[in-house]
């Protein structure tokens, strides 16, 4: 399983994801789901990855043209002239990944899919995200949806639903998805440590911050406990329930 | 989809479920998925049903001798001599109720599967509380796992999990469960009010408190609405991040 979400801020975009990769709960790894192309200054682009690992590398590597050697490679996401190109290219590359893995393997149970977050900015336009499914279309974050999770989604959700303001600092947002992902963490082993964060401030057209947080982050382990109190003091602070005189 | 939890705590059993059945998003009914037996000062069983509604009733039906004529019923769920024979005879009866409709019907895509919590207690022995899996086989709730969730349970456990306690009163364990049920609700359209609330105290041998929470109940707004201001009042109280000198 996986965990990441992408966040539209009026400062700009955050990411997060986990690393760990399952087969079942016995074969854990650890793989980066988190990736970037970027020309200072012109453009930067950060995908993150959740589904069949088998797909979102083979994805990956094409969009990244590893096929070729080194010096020859020009990678279509740094040509194309818009983000919603981009998204475009990123789901037609993940179509074609998934059509040829079903339709030239042998028979198998597994459906190859795989569900894609990008998000980045191309000098002279607005930043843009964008979530792209399995087959290859795309929808865009807006103002009511200005926000995206792919893989395990729902234990982390709430917090997101209650506490994400458009106005927040990355400071703030960071705060946010560690609390999300604290949740998740807790409730499913197949999410884990370390976590990818990435900041893209707006026109700054470069990765502003980039950190990996691994499993003695003091910051972390500070929300996380932290965070355990707060709820239990928000509970309590809630008014109390009182039965009525119902005739049972 | 449904939600149901089912709680042990020191003072008793405390039960909650939605009440909304769909069949696609277009398709959306108010079932009933809590049940009671009871003979005043012998025996009260709680069960709450999750999955396939025809299988539930089904069930229900079945456990309730509804084929005979009412003077005729005898519900062995009455007569069984412990908590652990009724979970015995519910399994039973569930994974009998499948396999018919598996077997006998045309071929379908439906797995007709449910999955059942009960709980109960019959004089002379403790409350006991089960998870009755759709292959009729069953887990009991411990001190390591003292509360069942069923149905759409993940956006309603983190809260679960930080703020149970077994030493909380009934009227704490209804705040709880409403400020779980309030995030399920607000992620999950197809968990829908009313909510049925069954309380069941420790040694009572009958139901302490039964209500049906609907859309305008005054407690579960004020929940709602003070959860989401205490929320961000915990968050906003989560010490603040400061991004590093990172080289990005």
């Amino acid at each position: 399983m996986t965990y990441c979400v992408a966040m539209r801020l009026n400062e700009g975009l955050i990411f997060m994801s986990d690393t760990r990769t399952n087969a079942g709960v016995d074969n854990i790894s650890k793989f980066r789901k988190m990736f970037t192309w970027e020309i200072p200054g012109e453009r930067v682009i950060t995908v993150l990855t959740a589904g069949n690992l088998a797909t979102s590398q083979a994805v990956i590597s094409l969009l990244d043209e590893r096929t070729k050697v080194p010096h020859e490679r020009r990678p279509s996401l740094l040509e194309a002239p818009t983000m919603f190109q981009i998204a475009n290219i990123i789901g037609d590359t993940l179509k074609e990944v998934i059509k040829t893995q079903k339709m030239t393997g042998p028979e198998s149970e597994a459906d190859f899919g795989a569900t894609i977050i990008v998000g980045g900015q191309i000098n002279g336009m607005s930043s843009r995200l964008f979530l792209i499914y399995p087959e290859g279309n795309f929808i865009e974050a807006s103002e009511e949806t200005p926000f995206f999770q792919v893989g395990e989604t729902k234990y982390g959700r709430p917090i997101l639903l209650r506490a994400y303001d458009r106005e927040m600092s990355f400071e703030e947002a960071v705060k946010l998805l560690y609390v999300s992902f604290d949740s998740t963490l807790k409730a499913n082993l197949s999410v884990g440590m370390p976590l990818d964060l990435q900041v893209v401030e707006e026109d700054g057209l470069r990765v502003t911050h980039r950190q990996r947080v691994d499993e003695n982050d003091p910051y972390f382990h500070t929300i996380s406990r932290s965070w355990g109190d707060a709820l239990k003091l928000a509970f309590q602070s809630l008014p109390d329930f009182c039965f009525g005189d119902d005739p049972a």
